[in-house]
């Protein structure tokens, strides 16, 4: 196996660790949040930005990128890296949470699932099989399991969706051929804590690369989440990374952080960013509003993101306000730094043991927004709106 | 008057020149064309990535920004440079062209013409006076006087139009403050001769820091766009700088400045660039085209601008029918790259006199297209899209 993982060091007053996730791509210093770029694009970002902004690692999705331009396409013309020129480590989604959540869903049968695109209707089948063979195509650093994703409340449904998904994860690491590409099995069990302690068991003794937890950040009230955590993250092998899927709110990765988490992605900063909605330390604010502007200050005064260097708050709110692309482009570059320096921050405050500080000083003045685990669950509520799909 | 032009050659062949135009936020060598930032903002792009383009003047529009986010704000904000973080020479359209095509108007007279917002549909005047206040508000290098700008065919309409424009022109002069702007007159007529050589004596006999030909590639033959320029650019000073308002393919280029023309504008090569179209020495080729599906070159072999060293026509194809915001980026660096490199090659020629085989170089592969002249037709053309007024 190409991909390895060691652990620098473990915070003394909780699970967190931090890192090196090696790839045959580059080295990924964790924990680690991987901005989405669903269809081979961090929206409205180059490569070159991303590289600047220090992202280590990003997330494509099977879903999207088999539907269009196809896995084929993008294997002809050398694989998902040299396809979108980033030469650094990838994430492939199975497309699972996918094929679940927009309204995409024909029929679910052990085979596999039967469903329609969003883009043209057709009608296509993802196995565990073509799942892995699909992220063969792509060619990520990091490939996941099929899954069956059901409503995280709904135990009858997810006791049966949970056999299925350890039938696929077998079938996958059993089709799973490319030594270059770490596999990793998802857990689901939707809140409930003995399902997913039984998920937990069966796929670490299954063994795979690293272990995510799916299935969360859907919707579910904020403690279950965490809970699930407690207790499925002390079940999970030390030297496996650890990858909680969907979340990215800067006051949830500290959470996350402090269960064990290694890996975490999100839509949040990018989509928040092309809605207006951009961090700060005080917390979200959303440049809109009308009193901003004739604002002269940055989004964050000190911030050594190239929007916070060169614009004001004002004329932000001015490209919002006109429909500028260029706007979308600056707010993401913001939002993106903000969670990247963060993330660097946290690994840093564990090598040095002052983890349980920055968190404190970070919350202290960092106003928090409801909605925050609830970023995919977003996603699944305007899964009829197909401008949404991708991210 | 801070800023002032040098010709430092002339073409022996044609009435080509190149120079240098000095203004206070920099040199612009001549002739020069100018991306459009309508709303502040070249569509797409940074600041920065206009200057390692190595644009040296861009546009900004009058009527638009004095609807949004409002000319006062911009004053506040430090002016136009500062609030759009451009450090280089910007150009302000008057408004009048926008006033007069977006189906804004509601009556003009002498005073000056009533028109409604795009916007919200709020009524507002501009007079000449106006026209120049807001523009020494936005603090541009460059500013222009009001136009009337009517159907370039109808000569009833043009001949009142012109003495009005003429009677503007004076007013526009009389009201101009500001010492670090340059005041350029803008000649009318339609495609008349006569009227076109009667507001070059009439502007001339003014005395303008320059001189701009309004009124032309609004959809009128293009012969008639080109004899236009034979009977005016003979009458205006050769020490001024003389500007071609919305001309801008590459074949345009060519006709413009073997005519003496120093300065143009146009929409062309950005909006393209959103609608998937970018240029290649054979001529326009459109991305959405299956043809590039799995097209493993890129735009142009040997080109030098940041996609065509980065990126494949089968992965622009994807970000463009995936509705990705990087693929309007990426086309917009490539169009503008290629129209700015042809505009140096054809600074380099006039100054070794070689001109004349440039020009036959460049159009013995170049298959233009027919619309090249009618981008401010299509402007008008399209005035009830609310999307289109800006760029």
């Amino acid at each position: 196996m190409s991909v390895s993982f060691d652990v620098a060091q473990s915070d003394r007053t909780s699970a967190a660790r931090t890192g090196v996730l090696h790839t045959p791509h580059g080295d990924i210093p964790t924990p680690v949040f991987a901005p989405v770029g669903t269809q081979a694009t961090v929206k409205t970002l180059t490569p070159d930005e991303l590289h600047d902004l220090d992202a280590t690692l990003i997330l494509a999705n099977t879903y999207h990128l088999y539907l269009r331009p196809g896995a084929e396409v993008i294997a002809k013309l050398g694989g998902l890296h040299a396809f979108m020129g980033w030469p650094g480590p990838i994430l492939t989604d199975s497309g699972g949470f996918q094929v679940f959540s927009l309204e995409s869903l024909r029929r679910v049968s052990d085979d596999g699932v039967v469903f329609r695109s969003h883009i043209d209707g057709s009608e296509h089948v993802f196995s565990p099989e073509k799942a892995i063979s699909i992220q063969e195509q792509l060619g990520a650093d990091i490939i996941m399991t099929l899954d069956e994703c059901p409503d995280p409340l709904d135990r009858d449904y997810n006791r049966v969706a949970l056999d299925r998904t350890h039938r696929w994860a077998e079938r996958c690491l059993k089709a799973h051929r490319r030594s270059d590409q770490a596999l990793f099995g998802i857990l689901q069990g939707g809140v409930f804590p003995d399902l997913r302690c039984e998920s937990a068991r069966f796929l670490t003794a299954l063994g795979f690369d690293g272990y995510a937890l799916g299935g969360l950040s859907v919707g579910e009230p904020k403690a279950k989440t965490w809970e699930m955590l407690d207790v499925t993250v002390p079940l999970l092998p030390l030297d496996r990374p650890r990858y909680l899927m969907g979340v990215g709110s800067p006051e949830d990765l500290f959470e996350g952080v402090e269960r064990g988490i290694d890996v975490f992605d999100c839509v949040l900063p990018t989509r928040l960013a092309r809605n207006g909605a951009v961090f700060t330390s005080q917390g979200r604010i959303n440049l809109r509003k009308a009193q901003f502007a004739e604002d002269p200050a940055p989004i964050e005064e000190g911030c050594t993101c190239y929007t916070c260097q060169r614009f004001t708050r004002a004329y932000l709110r001015h490209l919002y306000k006109a429909g500028e692309i260029l706007g979308l482009r600056l707010n993401t570059l913001h939002n993106l730094h903000f969670l990247l320096d963060l993330m660097r921050r946290i690994r840093a405050a564990i090598l040095d043991g002052s983890l349980g500080q920055l968190k404190q000083r970070f919350l202290a003045t960092y106003a928090a927004v409801e909605d925050s685990t609830g970023q995919r669950a977003q996603a699944l509520s305007r899964r009829r709106s197909k401008q949404d799909t991708a991210d």
